[in-house]
């Protein structure tokens, strides 16, 4: 054992959680000690609290280049999930349109919120159609083509991937969308999950060609608790929470003005500096998974690489290992990392995301995912590739087996 | 002009928003720096936040009296009432009853999160009955007693109305609809919005005789964007969002750890002081009524006197009186009031709560509501009724009408 190498933690799970911006909490600090009025209300301490939730939706608004009546606050990613796809779909429902008559077209591999979600409206009688991805996790755009009929009135995929980091060619979606609506003569909502995205990659609501884009503050070094929901100017959307009229009755609630100003230092300081941020990590993950390749040959990469791949996000498979004793083992020695989403369930069985993909079933059970961090170095990733290879040897050896390793 | 008097705010809008306490942002400070992982994840920086809600959830069950497992942190009292009440309903819908099948007994005067719910249940098919109040705002038994049928299945009363403060008698309610059970074999659960409640009465499940229970942190010098849903082990609910399985998949997305654990201390600490903290207050708001009445004789009190009414509660009707220029100009005065409840909107008409109990729009139109907090002193008060005075005075003349103040 050797105790250097545990001093420092290597926080390796940027995909579940992110560490507070210094400047967000500076910023939400204010509110959560004198300006703690209602924005609802009509007295000085109440127009304090509203002048700060809108001056942070008009800075998340040129953050991500839309008009801030387009931008909605949620309580996470999970419910802006859930408000544009629920949202969408009941709105239909009130002004007339019959369930069974709506079709939506999402992936297998979409994150819980998603999943959960479409399953929940499929109940309700909505046709779901299920298109396919590769072995990467990119999008089939021939079976989309082939999934659009004049029923479809959504389309939802995440930007980039949870799990394996897959990043989705919206504009070639969007593209084939639009096809299909002058086809058709109808309306179809392309809803864009970009929780993992935010730090990594653009998030210019006028280039992404969606209709509804979600982020998470929490994994884009804000607080937890905050999601944003944006709209285009064809959307309208019924609430899914009822109560009073905060947030054009979207989201209706006293509104968590701490959480929602931090949202906005973090999500604003995210998209200014993309590009470098992802350039610089980009080159940790490439040399980090050239390494693990070198290290442990069985090892096999989860989701593309290049630029197909988020920047932050290196998932690999090591069939016959226990992934999740492996999970927490590098965590005694330092490393924390993960086997899958933190929402799909630490320690609950195979990744339904690796056996879309792969279809094998010894891969989907022995994921483990790196989502690495702007300030993690190609050190950081050393110590963890080395680490995890004795890790293997070590279970190896107990188990009598051939060594993995190299 | 006498600057002296608004040079010390006098915040009188606690049923809206209150002062964060201290320890419960101290509490909440390592969660917004070192300690930002997600429960989910395995890892020491998970656990550490998953101990923190557990923690949490463990104290506010000790401060309620009712077991952890019964406690479900959402994203506000409102997203409370709303998974409360759909929860409800939509488990016995899955579970094969029929909306059309269901009734739910509710009064005209609950909190916008109630009214809003039950009219989408009711669109739903569901059939809501309105039971009747007093003049004072109490629920009329007798009624209550007439409107439960064999298809009641759940009764919603706030514990302590918002805008005019009557505490409603929750145990003669519940033993009407526990002797409704007996005779009909079947279930009726009693919710309760208890966001008002915290600071000032006692919350103990135990004896409120309640099947579910809402609190609301952001009302008791908690953060604001946490509730805390309370219930009986007769209770299940479905999901009114849809993801990971988060407090028992009852709030599915990443937990706001800091939020929770802010939200503990707050409604810990205002639990275990509640009776001396309304005794206090109870004096400032009876000293001030009877002030209130001598100085302005033509306001009339809305909603009870005496135990009935909560300790920190005063809504009067001054006819004739523009109560919301006034609640604006006693803002420029240094006092921070409202008109009615922040979640029914500022600024946007008569209080349907103070319409419903007195018939009287002129009086549903003219309210001002002040409500106390723990440190607000007669002194306070008395400056306050002296410059409501002024002002009536002042508006009287502005347009040559007979003054109503004496």
């Amino acid at each position: 054992m050797n105790d250097i190498s545990v001093i420092k933690r290597v926080y390796l799970d940027f995909a579940a959680a992110t560490p507070l911006l210094p400047a967000a909490k500076a910023a939400m600090l204010p509110f959560l000690t004198d300006d703690f009025g209602n924005p609802s209300a009509v007295h000085a301490e109440g127009k304090r609290a509203r002048m700060a939730i809108e001056e942070a939706r008009a800075d998340i608004a040129r953050a991500v280049h839309v008009r801030p009546e387009f931008i909605t606050f949620t309580g996470g990613g999970t419910e802006g999930n859930v408000l544009a796809l629920i949202g969408t779909i009941e709105y239909l429902h009130q002004t007339g349109r019959a369930y069974g008559d709506m079709e939506i077209v999402t992936t297998a591999i979409e994150h819980p919120s998603i999943l959960r979600t479409v399953e929940n409206l499929q109940k309700r009688g909505v046709m779901v159609r299920t298109v396919s991805v590769d072995e990467v996790g990119l999008v089939n755009l021939n079976h989309l083509h082939e999934l659009l009929t004049p029923q479809t009135v959504l389309c939802s995929v995440a930007y980039a991937n949870s799990e394996i980091g897959v990043v989705q060619p919206l504009h070639s979606i969007a593209q084939l969308l639009k096809k299909a609506e002058r086809r058709f003569g109808t309306t179809i909502l392309l809803h864009v999950d970009a929780a993992q995205a935010s730090l990594w990659l653009s998030c210019h609501f006028d280039t992404l060609g969606a209709d509804l884009v979600v982020l998470d503050a929490s994994k884009c070094c804000g607080p937890k608790g905050v999601g944003v929901l944006v709209r285009s100017r064809r959307v309208q959307l019924a609430s899914v929470l009822f109560g009073g009229g905060q947030e054009q009755g979207l989201r209706p609630g006293t509104e968590n003005v701490a959480g929602i100003v931090g949202a906005c230092v973090a999500i604003s300081w995210a998209q200014a500096d993309w590009r470098t941020r992802a350039e610089q990590v980009r080159l940790v993950q490439d040399e980090a998974i050239s390494l693990l390749r070198e290290a442990i040959p069985f090892a096999c990469l989860n989701g593309p690489r290049g630029e197909e791949r988020i920047a932050n996000n290196i998932n690999i498979s090591i069939p016959g290992l226990d992934t999740e004793y492996a999970a927490v083992w590098l965590d005694s020695r330092g490393f924390a990392v993960s086997t899958k989403s933190a929402c799909a369930g630490a320690g609950s069985g195979e990744s339904v995301v690796v056996k879309t993909i792969s279809g094998d079933t010894a891969r989907a059970s022995a994921t483990l995912r790196f989502t690495l961090g702007p300030a993690t170095t190609i050190h950081d990733m050393k110590l963890l590739i080395s680490e995890l290879a004795s890790h293997i040897t070590m279970m190896s050896e107990v188990r009598g087996e051939e060594i993995m390793v190299a």
